[in-house]
């Protein structure tokens, strides 16, 4: 088992890796001389798989568990789901003194960690990220949120956990999907922080997409050194944080444009990417040579070959406007100067956007 | 104008006591350097009586104000009012860089706070209490929240001001009944941590409830740097905080029976202390010399000759078992020892609960 530190002062945590560790989630959480309840929330797909795995093993721990099961999908990060949650945990009488445990991919962390922010003025929070994407990313940090018919992410928190524990065998079920989702996050620690270990995913992207055991391994880990990092440097992203949403700006534009259906979010941030380093090298920020290196990964991907919705520029600057990433609606974008560096988000101008898109189109045509 | 401090490390803020300084309200928010974009938040009543005065001393100042009024009353702390406002906002593109200013009593400090610690994952937020109770205590210490049908500020977090501007000219236009619920938590301050203040109280009676300019700017500073220390202490409260709620945790219960609308919240505190005071006397730890002070000053206040709904004991014993302050489903009381001095929150028998509640609902037949 590898632990990663998330330096915070009195609320730095540790990131747990380890194959299996679910059957000792439990032991574990005895660390943390928690109250006895706890509540998992997590998805039906997930609950299938691991609730039992886990539940047995927290009650062996003398945990007592409530578990509160959703339905799949990013439409469930909203007010509606929310306020039903509430009604829930009131109903059953769940204290604040209770940790809220998010067992499930980024839809379940970000919500449950919405809640575990907001009910009773805030209880314990813990993460078991189950998809290859919350382990190396959306379970780190502790942004948390639900989204808005107008806009993705608008209703949320900064609510770190007191600990991640990312079983990396639970992997193994993930369908081919989630996994390019994962992969998407994966490049950009590449691009934005580390060039040698983005030159150990382009080498091991059949490993990485087969999750061979020691390979994941060691790139849920290594992302989670980068992130935590970042994050200890800036929690509320007042500057350095900013440089995660590499590929974000476009990437979330087409993930609403594809009303969060279409294309998953990992998948918008693998073309995202693509977009935004063709942006940096019409700025002439990066070399020919480090853009066929980041087109050539992402082609590499099995991302989808057909984004299913008609493709506007128009519209999709116009989400970009709204974003919470703008300010006083100029776009701004995080742009590769080279694999392994990035600037932090600048404004550019609407019509290299609109070029950049165009080239994105032409892109995913391609491939 | 007297300024106190909550002292919060990074998060330390100035409290500014003052009659007339809404006039100055631009001038002052210059000091903290903030983006040009404001949002007050308000109610109709406020509104029709302040609003111009802060926007024109904040347009002056050369920032851009939108406002968002909504209208008065405890139901607006709702999960519903709550959307729509994060509605209002995105369609009028307020970024994460703009400052939610809540211009208001309780309601729209409480409602207005919650949407600034949750829109965007939280922008600045500044105080701007229009009535006795937000200028003494709710404004003060960063409890911010919205009800639940099943209960009372179910939905929150801790989320501190920049700032807490405080004009008590403002204070003049307020009716009866809101001066009432000002004083039952200025009285609360004197029982939980000031003998000295509480006798000031008790014989300035009559000048707080005509709103007497130097003897309100005296309560209302004093209850900030009663609430400053208390909150500077324990922020989150892990112990000592609690003692705030002494009267609340019937008083809560008395205005659920009553929908909110029989009993405002101060009102319901002021109840609230005469049942627990009794619980206090019953469980032989308050002279009955003190128990009759703080009755009469209850009573000296006018408060509601009668409840407004049935009363039945064991249905309150029930809001108050699902109370967030209980702990497993055991209701805690924080009694007082004498005036001047509470005990942390501890558990009573229901027996007992009971036993206080009749003779609070004797007490109130009597009035």
């Amino acid at each position: 088992m590898k632990t990663i530190t998330v330096s915070l002062g009195k609320r730095s945590y540790p990131i747990c890796i380890g194959a299996g560790i679910r059957n000792s989630a439990g032991k574990f959480l005895q660390r943390f001389h928690l109250p006895r309840h706890l509540v998992i929330v997590t998805d039906t797909i997930v609950a299938r798989l691991y609730l039992d795995d886990v539940r047995r093993s927290l009650e062996r721990a003398g945990f007592a568990v409530f578990s509160i099961v959703i339905p799949p999908g990013e439409s469930q990060k909203s007010l509606q789901r929310a306020g039903a949650m509430y009604t829930e945990l009131l109903h059953h009488r769940i204290g604040r003194k209770a940790t809220i445990v998010a067992l499930g991919g980024g839809v379940v962390g970000d919500l449950a960690g919405f809640i575990a922010a907001t009910y009773q003025r805030g209880v314990n929070f813990m993460q078991m990220p189950t998809t290859l994407l919350a382990q190396v990313d959306s379970s780190v940090g502790g942004k948390v949120g639900i989204n808005h018919p107008l806009g993705k992410n608008m209703i949320g928190a900064f609510y770190q956990p007191l600990s991640v524990l990312a079983d990396t065998e639970m992997l193994q079920s993930l369908p081919q999907r989630e996994r390019v989702c994962g992969i998407g996050e994966v490049i950009k620690y590449g691009i934005i922080l580390d060039k040698r270990f983005f030159e150990y995913v382009r080498k091991n992207l059949t490993n990485i997409l087969a999750m061979e055991p020691t390979v994941v391994a060691n790139v849920v880990a290594r992302c989670c050194e980068l992130k935590a990092f970042v994050v200890s440097r800036d929690e509320k992203e007042e500057n350095m944080r900013a440089i995660l949403n590499f590929g974000h700006t476009v990437g979330h534009a087409l993930e609403q444009a594809g009303h969060y259906r279409s294309l998953k979010h990992g998948e918008a941030i693998l073309l995202g990417m693509v977009a935004e380093t063709f942006l940096a090298s019409r700025l002439k920020m990066i070399s020919a040579e480090d853009v066929r290196r980041i087109e050539e990964v992402v082609a590499a991907v099995p991302v989808p070959r057909s984004l299913g919705f008609s493709f506007s520029a128009a519209k999709l600057i116009e989400t970009m406007r709204n974003d919470k990433k703008s300010v006083a609606g100029t776009v701004r974008f995080v742009l590769p100067e080279r694999v392994g560096a990035v600037t932090l988000p600048m404004p550019v101008k609407e019509g290299a956007i609109a070029g950049a898109l165009d080239y994105l189109e032409k892109f995913v045509k391609r491939l």
